[in-house]
């Protein structure tokens, strides 16, 4: 295999990535100018270096110096008695773009799949435990930000009963349910049409 | 034009269906045996007779004797305190089939388009009116279960006003709006995270 | 079953229609005016009566008086040297409406399956041989115009063994292959590069 | 801009790739382990390096000492009266792989869009001229490879100009036309069908 074939490869794993597109990219690289390739293969390994892990809410960020915790988590301007727990960094920063929170975070890093009963090999477990007997004193509220499918309802239903046995005095919230912008009534589901009328006001 | 051509024509009127559809139908026909021709001909027509606009809710009916309620509107066993407003036949069917609701329902014949001011051409505001003179003294909420989408906000917003004026002692309400069943966080919209969030519960 | 259910349950028998869609043409027939319902009722019975199939090419057309041949089989302006055999009406008529054949054709009504043997079952054998029987002295090429897909090419394997037996003087043909238009050669499957390479000129 | 949003930027320059897939390549990289990492980033550089422009067909290809010739152009095994000409390296791997030709290529880098005169600033038209000085004596045959479209065909036409004037004894011919695998003949274009009835046989 030679390297064109190698990184060929190397770019088949990149996610929904397949042969041709992979292809693709080599024919991509071999054609741009060597500064972008120079900054490309020097910025790969420089994020894993300069990228920790937040040791509050587990998400990612850059390191300026030898911080430990990433902006949000060291904010003074949020509130403190709101957590919202979400699956991925991908949906933090979804909802970090709405502008619908001001609270704090924590990232699970998945979801607990359905049937599963190992959750500490699928989420945060320990890193949740430990973060919320810091905060136990502050948060009031803790809301589940999770998947409307049936791995996130899961999820959703280990943290419910794990944090109401431990955590008994907090809050314990879900986002709420109903037709998403853009839903057309004819097509709502079952559920879907249960939980508007359920929710509605 | 021959036969076989000005039937096809009629196909193309069929919502959703483009020429090649329009004519594969006729193909499909001279295939069918004459039974089932001899049946869906009588059909067409016979449909048109035997249905009726039920003169509370406005929907379509299939007549038995000469009665002029719907199966809903003159059952027994529903709430009559609760009034929910649809934009169409199709949509009440979904409602109905997930099984979440037991009140009446009132049927517009559709949505009011945004800007447009003049509601009587597009939804049966006249007939709502009478209807709720009639059932004033019973109906205590009036549930709005319009699309999630431009022209049935604007339609809410149009019949709020329109109610609050006139029926001022009814409660009025919309479905909720959040996280559709199989919604993903990562991929969910701002108005509907805002939504998700203000309704969490 | 009421009527409209009735209805909308041959609806749902048509060519590539599933129930939401029989559903809408029911309620579409109910907005439609009593014209349109009463010459749409009229047309499906009477395109089975004025249809017949052309006794030569064996394809629909509609009768004007007892004639038992279709249009293109009556006119004196076709070249009868040439014999196309097709598997549908529908490919007879994207071929007229090319403009690029000028013969007469024959409706196999069907493709034989792989695999499968009693070819009677599945195409017009008996018809075409006597069609042939007819016009032997006339047809001096037979082009065999069918889907370039595995069914396609079974039956063409099985019509020039059954011709150039029965039928030896005469020139069978298949359609060409090759890239057709708006291919990009990136994509183009191993097969079809064979063909375009050996029909290159 | 911070390394993670930069990296972002330079994932979203790779063909078909938006913002979001961007990202999830970057959380990708931050998952994967320390010598996926580093593998990457040195073969990204490295192929620029090894990879070299065959200085006869202008393929890429990956150098292994000095060579400036491809394995194809270098092989001994391939017919040299033949020449293919194709519009890219892909399309050249896709004919490799077909296993149809056993001559050698020209790789044109790109195709002449419709309109435009300026050969040169879209098409090795130089380089293909000394190519076709070179292997005058032997090349008795030049394939024209190119996409079935608007570009490929305005390019064929620029090169038969080009080349039946400068070597009028080399026979020039393109890809045969017709029907490509798997196309159903009832949805093929008009132009298909002419050409697929053209090249019957």
């Amino acid at each position: 295999m030679n390297d064109l074939e190698k990184l060929t490869e190397y770019f088949r794993e990149f996610p929904g990535i397949g042969p041709r597109q992979a292809k693709r990219f080599v024919y991509f690289l071999l054609r741009k100018n060597d500064n972008y390739i120079k900054e490309l293969s020097n910025l790969i390994p420089k994020i894993k270096q300069n990228t920790a892990v937040c040791s509050r809410c587990q998400k990612y960020f850059t390191k300026r110096h030898n911080e430990n915790l990433c902006d949000i988590c060291s904010s003074k301007n949020r509130d403190p008695s709101k957590l919202m727990i979400v699956a991925r960094d991908t949906d933090l920063e979804t909802i970090e773009k709405s502008g619908s929170f001001n609270g704090f975070y924590f990232v699970l890093g998945g979801l607990l799949p359905h049937l599963e009963e190992d959750a500490q090999k699928f989420i945060r477990i320990k890193e949740l435990k430990e973060l919320l007997l810091l905060t136990k004193e502050k948060a009031k509220e803790i809301i589940l930000a999770l998947n409307a499918n049936p791995d996130g309802d899961n999820t959703a239903n280990y943290l419910k009963k794990f944090l109401s046995k431990e955590f008994s005095n907090v809050k314990i919230s879900v986002l709420g349910r109903g037709l998403s912008t853009g839903s057309e009534l004819e097509y709502a589901d079952k559920e879907t049409i249960f939980n508007a009328l359920e929710n509605r006001k």
